[in-house]
């Protein structure tokens, strides 16, 4: 009997200077630094041109890449397509469809060569939050904002969602938000890029395939669920409660557990003093409240199994104190993992082997056909 | 040093009753049924019922299947997109995106069930001609041609992209095609789709990672190459001269070789005589003689490197004595590969386990933040 890998677990599938997770100590580096040094000293624009690029940019080399950033915020070539989608549609198939019809609109779109692949993944990253804002107010009925090229990424965003400049603050939370999404070593997505890539496909082909699989619920989607769940508690006093009752229904408390981390996720510390902040800010701690105290029982509960809390368990409350709908989420992770889907993209292209597994076969042979008036 | 598995050479990742190679003899089954016996006895329908389904239907059920594709030919709900797909498109970024698209319409769009799956994927296989058989028109400022409910699969797609009913015979060479196209094991798109699927997302991402997969040229593609090989040789006479040239520049001789067929690829059997049948039909056999001498001084020179002429070697001169353009090959290819997608993406969620594999971490840890102003 052959050995079957499902799930691929603890399988190399590429050597990558890209993403460490030493998921027994809490650590979590991008190209080498610390998602807490990143979060606390850098921006979603920075961390992005070091993922892709692999070392921070100089001055100029930011300047540039911003300004190249800040000029394909623009979708008008997909204008008319944004308002044919149904106003009902799920998010990511709409940024699914998008993205991938923007494919057909690059002025690259011929050219397969590294630099041009590069420059696709840029105008994806520039163009998805522009995409994500619009989507979210013309299924409203609202008019679509245009960007606005002095804003940075994230404030840009919050503009075009809202229609209001964001405070310098909540600019930055967005931004550390960005920075803690943009990369997660060979996840189901990432690893999705690479083998549609390992066809020598292209940049629009990968991406689409990473947006893909990120919209399931095992991917994408934990932190809204997270959210959901804490609204279902029915306030801070139920918490105990809830997670007693969750256990012996033996069901999952969203947003603990993950398969590479057995201790904190570093993510996790970052976000949490935000949710906090954001919630006092907004007087409504309620939600905050009850997240803590469904934490604080399921991290006893949990602790043997080495399940703890990760980025999806308060995310989801940062994001709506910012104003963000619930379905939305998503498209928040996709926006900014554009820039660890493309670094890896690049990466597994610049010594590329096609992805081309086997499935152990246990069905029958040499069947014969009988036609179909004996069949029965 | 961990072992990297790139390109998962050798790595099973499920057991699967749908297809074996048997890479050795020159043997292709599907559901244990030869691929010789399903071209020579079955139609495309019943082929993809049964892969699908994993049985050759009985009567009634292949009536119910024939009705339900028949009924969901229509591409009502994107013809307005199909109108604002840029006419210069590589055909695959157009099915890419309008294949996505339709999943925002499916009327099963918030239905994650098996048999919502699998209706999803039938609505797929029942679109996808009209979409490529359309956009092939449009470009040209043709009319779009109404798909005929009362033509197979294979005779309505001639139909809408020609405008004239095929005769039987054309109908029936370009439903071998399809069978011949609709399913080889793990390879690299039908991993993308259980890759994406594998996070519980949808029917429709997964088929539109199948598709973006399937554009690159190490993957489908090479009929389409072999073709353009053989026009570049320049008469039959030529050939020899070619295929030594060739190797003298170490190039590939398009349409040669295949990781798991150590042996003629049983598919190109089928093929060789089609294409002849064919060309001389036409009365275009410059390009099949050419063809065949080529694929005799080639087999000479490769037979030692085990590498024999696959099914792209004649398919392209098929396909394009059928009338149809060379780019839309791999249109062709993912009209009928649906199948296959759908059959893998079902017999995955029927057993899922999250495809997460690992990136070996070769790059530095714990560096320093250097603010922007001290780089350089």
């Amino acid at each position: 009997m052959a050995v079957i890998n499902k799930g691929l677990d603890n399988i190399y599938v590429k050597e990558s200077k890209i993403c460490f997770i030493d998921g027994e100590n809490s650590k979590l580096y991008y190209r080498g630094y610390s998602i807490e040094e990143l979060a606390e000293n850098s921006n979603f624009e920075e961390v992005a041109y070091l993922l892709i690029h692999g070392q921070l940019p100089t001055k100029d080399q930011l300047d540039t890449f911003n300004s190249f950033l800040a000029k394909n915020r623009g979708i008008d070539e997909i204008m008319s397509l944004m308002r044919l989608i149904p106003k009902t549609s799920h998010p990511m198939d709409m940024i699914r469809t998008t993205i991938s019809a923007l494919g057909m609109h690059d002025p690259d779109a011929s050219d397969n060569s590294r630099d041009a692949s590069v420059r696709k993944a840029l105008r994806m990253l520039a163009k998805a939050p522009t995409i994500v804002a619009t989507f979210a107010r013309l299924r409203k009925g609202q008019d679509a904002v245009k960007p606005d090229q002095d804003l940075g990424h994230a404030a840009n965003f919050l503009y075009m969602l809202s229609g209001k400049k964001p405070t310098e603050r909540e600019a930055k939370i967005m931004d550390i938000m960005l920075i803690l999404h943009a990369e997660h070593e060979m996840n189901a997505s990432s690893f999705a890029c690479s083998v549609t890539v390992s066809t020598l496909s292209d940049m629009y082909s990968a991406i689409t395939s990473g947006i893909g699989t990120l919209k399931g619920p095992l991917h994408g989607g934990a932190n809204e669920a997270a959210l959901k769940m804490f609204m279902r508690v029915g306030g801070p006093n139920k918490a105990e409660e809830f997670v007693t009752e969750t256990m012996k229904k033996k069901e999952k408390i969203m947003g603990f557990g993950h398969r590479i981390y057995k201790s904190l996720d570093p993510r996790y510390k970052v976000t949490k003093p935000i949710a906090e902040e954001l919630a006092k800010q907004r007087g409504k701690t309620a939600l905050y409240e009850t997240a803590v105290r469904v934490e604080d029982a399921a991290i006893k509960a949990l602790a043997a199994a080495k399940l703890f809390p990760n980025v999806d368990y308060y995310s989801g409350i940062v994001f709506s104190n910012l104003g963000i709908d619930t379905d939305i989420f998503t498209n928040l992770f996709a926006m900014s993992r554009i820039s660890g889907w493309a670094a890896h993209t690049l990466e597994y292209l610049d010594d590329n082997r096609l992805i081309r597994p086997k499935a152990y076969y246990t069905g029958t042979l040499d069947l014969k056909y009988v036609p179909i008036e004996r069949r029965g």
